[in-house]
């Protein structure tokens, strides 16, 4: 260790676009030295990133706007997102050297991370994959489980429908519905998706949106009484096309929009009107609104895993010079299932 | 009374549209006869119409649409509505003739109600008008009530916004948000509506959307901190730029939309997306799904009626021939506060 310093591959944010993302709105810097040190007094871990998530949400980071949640990258700094990573050096009596912790890092080989109230230590354990802390044990895992059990309100034997059901979250949300006792369809954007999620995932159905040319048809077929619960991951025409079928008193949670997040001029969506006569319920939702059931979350999942009742399809990517293709793959629906980066 | 056929003046509907509704859309029908009698053994009753309500909900039903929660109207038959009336001859034991009723009834002079459930009795009260049974303590005014309290979860100091702000359901919507200890700004589409909100209904400031090119900018004058509760009536521009201006965790209740109604191509709603971060539940509601809190809301707000804490605006017009028209203006603003028509 000592104070030398080591290079240090780093994924640059470049500048602020208001369409959808590019490889060439971030660049790989190589040749920046860091040491291998949390300054004393600085309370800072520095740690070595394992891995770290390709999230949509991160789009959002990338335009200029400072209104949000989450205040946009600044160009020409370190991409920051959810990660894996090992402590090499803690100024945090909490953490020491070796812990495994999960939470905001950059997209780079070492990072010095200041603020450790959003870094947890990720408990040791073999029959857990560490890359599931940042999908299935991780903010995605906790938007599906949240989202499902707090905002959707579902009852055994509900008609749950979930759009981008082999993502990050769709495939989550799916088996815990199943596991409620739901009936479960999903829709995704290929054939080997759909393949994943009837015969590995255990949904009742899926489809692949891209080959119905009438998506209220589609769904008329997959939900002949119409659907109870949507977990809603795309906007656009499916979510119209989804207000056409869904039950009286039917529940939306709506938390990704994903096919909305390139667009600077969204389009409209058109039967919100149909809120009314089916008297739906249409709910926002960002998973740290939950943050108080983040433990049960994992102690429910984790067990649910370990007996085998739960499985999670990732889409691993080696080395960090990968990483803008991933990110930009997200909205195109490159990726089969959570897409995660493998730096080290 | 006797058996003796009286001519019954009616107003027929004529036939589905997709479009606005237009008086043409009704025809006066002249010289039909009825017996005032209402049938041994039938359970109906025969009333004497007073009052018959314009409400937009009814252009739903002159839609060939059967898949919603009141069927459509039928071609060359009397248009149905809520009225106030008056009973001339009962076989149910449980009203008498000089009983006035509220509920569904026909645009017509006499009508025999068959089906007496959807009709309730009236507590004779010199200090109530009748035709508030129509209006401030009937489906309107219901909406307002449960819309607002068990919809929206409001607290006070909320900044709550209402739009079609004078209308039948919005009136009584900002009154209650007032006696609630909220802040209220209602928009409507006249200078004299806006002074009717600002200087007899006790809203905080009202301002005409029609003189606003630019609705996001407005409501930002006028909430400055942005809005928790929004009462969607009118849908369409005002709903997508309310978005836009929405508190962390705002309620948005819906239930009317009425400036789609006459859209078979309704505009689409583009800023959707902002649910999420913000966090936004949009619920859809019928007040009929409320109906066990009735008994509550007729007590309540008779009483702030005759406290003078409540006032409600009516737009009577004289006598069925003026029911097309005053219909059709329900659609372009024309009425100023509650339209009914009086019959009789």
């Amino acid at each position: 260790m000592g104070d030398d310093f080591v290079e240090n591959k780093q994924v640059l944010f470049k500048g602020y676009i208001s369409r959808a993302p590019i490889e060439t709105d971030m660049e790989l810097k190589i040749g920046n030295k860091i040491k291998l040190r949390a300054p004393t007094e600085s309370g800072a871990l520095l740690v070595k990133n394992l891995y770290v998530s390709c999230d949509p949400y991160m789009r959002a980071r990338m335009r200029d706007f400072h209104g949000s949640y989450l205040p946009p990258f600044r160009p020409g700094s370190v991409i920051e997102g959810f990660g894996v990573s090992k402590v090499i050096d803690s100024d945090d009596q909490n953490f020491k050297p070796g812990d495994i912790v999960s939470g905001f890092t950059g997209w780079e080989e070492y990072t010095l991370i200041r603020s450790t109230e959003s870094v947890r230590r990720v408990a040791a354990d073999e029959d857990i994959p560490l890359s599931y802390h940042i999908g299935l044990l991780g903010m995605p895992g906790f938007t599906a489980y949240a989202g499902f059990f707090q905002v959707c309100s579902p009852k055994k034997d509900d008609y749950v429908f979930v759009s981008a059901a082999s993502g990050a979250v769709g495939q989550l949300v799916g088996q815990l519905a199943k596991l409620h006792g739901c009936y479960v369809v999903g829709s995704a954007g290929s054939n080997h998706k759909v393949d994943l999620l009837k015969n590995k995932l255990g949904f009742d159905e899926a489809f692949n949106y891209k080959e119905e040319p009438d998506l209220d048809a589609a769904l008329k077929r997959y939900f002949p009484h119409g659907i109870d619960v949507y977990f809603e991951n795309v906007g656009g025409d499916m979510l119209d096309a989804v207000l056409l079928n869904m039950r009286l008193h039917g529940r939306i949670a709506v938390c990704g929009m994903v096919s909305q997040h390139g667009n600077s001029d969204p389009k409209g969506i058109r039967n919100l009107i149909h809120v009314i006569p089916k008297r739906i319920r249409m709910q926002g939702f960002l998973q740290s609104d939950f943050v108080h059931l983040f433990p049960r979350f994992v102690d429910e999942v984790t067990a649910l895993y370990k007996q085998g009742k739960i499985i999670y399809v990732e889409d691993v990517n080696e080395g960090l010079e990968t990483g803008p293709s991933a990110f930009v793959g997200l909205f195109s629906g490159k990726n089969v299932g959570k897409q995660v980066i493998r730096v080290a």
